[in-house]
This record gives structure tokens, C-alpha cells and sequence, in this order.
């Protein structure tokens, strides 16, 4: 089925200082990753946001802590945060899709992504807002998800799905801040 | 199967005024999509066309409606036109080959089409005939709808599979006048 | 499984005079048609091969024709040659494997390679020996095969795995004369 | 499943000098092929090699040898190892998960990874680890290969998927020397 923002949880993995630089398309894919937060934030779909080692990699990006207030915050050591278990207890655990988006593509992403289908979610990778350092790695990533069911996806259409209609308020709202 | 002129419907999807030239290769899209309602007319293929919201984003582009004097006009609210119920008593809730083309190919073709799919019909995308503001947004959707089974095609396929043989008369009038 | 020579046959699909200069890559195209009927004969594949309305569009290339003396001719009037009933009574009726190359990939090609895939054959679509005049409606093609379970070959692919080992004198011989 | 050291065995894939020079890209290829060689060793994965009529197409090139002092080396006649038989008795035979690496990818790698998965095994080709003389090959073995189920991944993929998480002294050795 289509992205419904009732059924939906955000996840932002390791949106990290030490990494960030490194990233192909760093500016693009971190401002993605706030775009998708504050739509999230608008259409009321809750945030979860991973951070591998903090204490090594440091924070995640200022830009995206500022339009997360509400989110849930995770630690975690494996690349996989399913693997890890500290998505337990999170929306993650409760709502069926799960949006993903983050770094690296082919690391801590794809490994998450994977391993929350095997779980039972509906897994949804947002390409514009997911990064690697080399971008074949990120391309080889989206493939392999591909193979596995996973839909790759874009921030607009996972927007648009959110909103499914127009007419309303909150779609005249999104539009003018965010889509426009 | 392969597209059959009895079992088809064409689906064009929000060609309209002011959507239209912020389009990628806006011109080539709807010259496609006029040429695929000709086709359709001159082989006995009924057609459908969807309007968003025509109020705000105007009604179909004049070339469009030039040459399809016979389709049934329906508005909708709702991206997804089949979640919209608009389909509702046309063409397509009675054939079960639905060729969908338009725009946006991430917003409302797709979410047509994936809806279509999933509501049990075969739906071909007709790709150079599907168009986005962003071709980064038309390409993830052509991938993301393969991995659910539709098939994304060429106007020239839908044309030459409608057509099904050589040496007839209809042939020679359809490949003279929009072929060649 | 992979391609064996004593399962397939070799299907050359409309390469025609008339046709063959507009095909994009035409020398490359005809030239590897011609490489695989001779390869086809050195290791004992059998060849068929269509023509599309020979008394319109031409027979089929010179060059195909002195390469493939002991091969099958059949004229067809449909696009698929599957559903025209030519290749009744062929070996492509009697062997499991079809290794199908020809123009124009989204038309004849694609309908003929899908009809027998339909029909139960393993089809592989030979890429490097498959054109079309546009070559976007070529690779809308084969996407579109590869999502129907068909197999999107390269010629060198087809020589090694009919010939399935080296140290043999078939292999030296083919090696020597069309690999190397 | 994701890769799993316990589970796994590296395939390295006719690596061998009078093929090397030809092959496109050969220096990354072989280079990436000595790299998963190295962290094989270090996280404790057992390492296969096979050689194609080594008499004729000359031993695996000195810096693959250099670091797989523990490898087991098999010769081979079909182009395709587990077909050849040369596989019997080795990790490939006791370990569910195959990474293969190596050269012609269309080739033997292809023939040797679709023949392993149609014997049960999960297996995963690294694409910056494998090589054709013509890359046009190589791109069409990637995707004929993923048709069939195989994962198509990247030399890191590899060795994050090993590793498992960060914090352990095995990622700090493995990151400095191999990933930084």
C-alpha cells in the first residue's frame, strides 16, 4: 500500500557530525533529512533518530536537532539498529512503515532497512535523503533493497502520500512551506 | 499479456494549464500523450482523463482536449484517482488493461497506477509519455512501480501491441499517419 | 538454468533490408546476428529465423542469409511470431531454451520473446544483438522483459555457456575464430 | 540474511595473469579482490580460490597469492566452479553464505554464482571486486544475476556486514587499516 501518515514513523539514521562531512551530496541529503522531519512534524507522523557511538562520531547535525524536538533520540552499537535493539520501545516497534533515510546508504542504512523487512515492516528508503561517502556504494545499496521489496522512494512522494489529497488545509499548508 | 485494443482503457492523468509548464520536457510529454489519444481513437480504445482540482490548476491543455472529443472528463480531490472513487463507472472499472500516461509520474500517475495494480487490474506506464517537474522523481517512480509488477512502456509498444499484426488497413492508416 | 547447447535454438528475428538501416547501432546489431548464427552452427544449435512481410520490408540481410544456410525461414504477418503460429512445426517448438536477437527489441522482439516465455520456453534476450530505431524504446524493452522472469544476455555470454568448458578442441576452435 | 562471518566463504574467481591485463578496470578489480582477501583473514572467513587452466592462462596474480597463504586453491576445466566439481570438499560446500570476487564477471563468476544459488546457497557478488574486458558485459551479468536472486553488493557491504558493530577492538583494527 501507499505511505499513510497513521501508519507511518521517520527514521533518521546517524545524521552524525564526524560523518556528515564525508558524505556525497552532504548539504543535499541533510537538508532532505530536515525537510522530512518538519513535513513529518506538519502531518504528525513521529521521528525516531539513530546515532552510532556519539561519543566517536558526535551528534547528529544541529540543522536536524533543531526541527526534532519531539523526536525520540536511540544510541546504538551495531550497524544495524534493529540488530542493536534500540528501537525497542519506539514507534518503530508500533506503526507497520517505517520511512528511512540517513547514513551511510550502504552501511547503517541498508543494514537497518533490511534487517526492520525481515521483521515484518513495510520499508520505504528515501534516495534523496540517504548518502554514502562513494555514491556506487549508495546506487549498489538502493539495488540490493530493491531485491529484497524494499521501495526506494523520493521526500516528495513520501509527502505527497502523507498528505493524499488536496483541498484540505494541511495540504494548502505543506505545499506553500515545503513543496512549492 | 501483451495490450489488447479490446481489453485497454487510456488513463491520461492531469494535463492541465498550470501544472503542465513546470514540467520536465513538458512538451514532449503532452505531444505524447496527444498522440496516444489519437492512436487510441483510431483504434477503438476508450479514454479517460483526469483533472486535479481543475479550479486551481486549470483544466486540460487545449491540446489534449483537441483530440479527445469522446473521452469521459472526470475531476478528483484525492492524488490517487482510484482512491478518489472518480473512476468510478468509466471505462477503466470495466476493462482490465489500464495504459496510464500524465503527470506528475511520481505524484498522481503513480499512486493511480499503484492503485489500479493493487485493486487487481494490468497496468501499463506509458514512460515517455509520464512526466515530473524533477526526472530524479520520474525515474525513482518508474523503479519503485516495476518492483510491484507494473509495466512501464513506450507509446510506440502500446501502439504496435494494440495494432497486434502487419497488412491490415488499420495498420497502414496508424502506421502512416503516427509511426513513420 | 544456464544456456545448453543441446536444450536451445537460435531465433533471428526480422533483420530485413528495409528495416535494418533505421535500427540504432544497426552494423554492431546485424554484425553480432551474424556472430551468433556462426557460432549457432560451430557448435550444433539449430537457427530460425522470421521475416516480417518479406514482400514489404525486404528478406532478411544478406549477411544473415550466407551464415545461415541450413537454417528455418518463416514469413509472419503479426508482430509476435509466437502468436502468428510461423514457428509451428520449428525447433523453437521443441526446444526448452530460445536465444532470440533481432529488431526492433520493443516490438517484434519483445512481443515474440514474452509470447514464449508465456508459452513455457526459458528466453534469453540477447542485448548486444537487439536493436530498436530509438534506442530508449530498446531499453524500455528490456527492463520490461527482465520484469516478466525473461534473461537479458550478451553474445559472449550465450558462446560460453554453450560451449561449458575450455581444453576441448570445439573450444579452441571457437575461441580462436570469434572470441579472441 | 545479511552476511555473516560465521557464515561465510570468499570466492576468488580465476585471478590470473594472462587474463588480468585485458580485463576493464584491472588494477581496482584485483586491488579490491587482495583487500577482501585481507579483512577475510583478519575477521576469521576462510578463503577458496580457483583457477582456470592455470597451464594456459598462467597462475593467480603474485598480490592475491601474497595474501592468501591459507587459501585453498582448485583448478577447474567448465567455466562454471560448481559445475566443474571443484568445489567438492571445500568451505564453499560447508558455509551457506558465498561471496564471490573475480574475473570474467559474465563468465566464469557469473556461471560459477548462478550455479551456487540454484544449489541453495545465498550468494553475493561484489561488483567493485569482479570485472569483464568489456564492462558492457559485466553490467548485464550484475543484472541477470540479480533477476535470479543474488545480491549484488559493494566491498565495504562486505566488510561492515562481517563486522557487525562498531566499539569492538576487531572494527578498530579492520577501520584503520582497511576502510579509512
Amino acid at each position: 500500500m501507499l505511505m499513510n501518515r497513521d501508519n507511518s514513523v521517520l527514521l533518521i539514521v546517524d545524521v552524525q557530525a564526524k560523518l556528515a562531512p564525508f558524505i556525497h551530496e552532504s548539504e543535499k541529503i541533510s537538508a532532505n533529512c530536515v525537510w522530512l522531519a518538519q513535513v513529518a512534524a506538519r502531518v504528525g507522523v513521529p521521528v525516531v533518530v539513530t546515532e552510532h557511538f556519539p561519543e566517536k562520531i558526535g551528534g547528529t547535525l544541529e540543522s536536524v536537532r533543531a526541527v526534532t524536538p519531539d523526536a525520540r533520540y536511540v544510541g546504538k552499537q551495531c550497524f544495524s539498529a534493529q540488530a542493536d535493539g534500540c528501537l525497542r520501545g519506539t514507534e518503530v516497534e508500533r506503526r507497520p512503515q517505517v520511512i528511512v533515510c540517513g547514513t551511510e546508504a550502504h552501511v547503517c542504512v541498508q543494514q537497518t532497512a533490511l534487517d526492520l523487512r525481515w521483521a515484518g515492516k513495510q520499508v520505504f528508503v528515501v534516495a534523496d535523503a540517504s548518502g554514502s561517502r562513494n555514491p556506487a556504494n549508495r546506487d549498489l545499496a538502493f539495488e540490493r533493497m530493491r531485491g529484497h521489496g524494499l521501495e526506494i522512494v523520493s521526500r516528495e512522494m513520501v509527502a505527497f502520500e502523507w498528505l493524499q489529497r488536496g483541498g484540505t488545509e494541511l495540504f494548502r499548508e505543506v505545499n506553500r512551506d515545503f513543496i512549492r
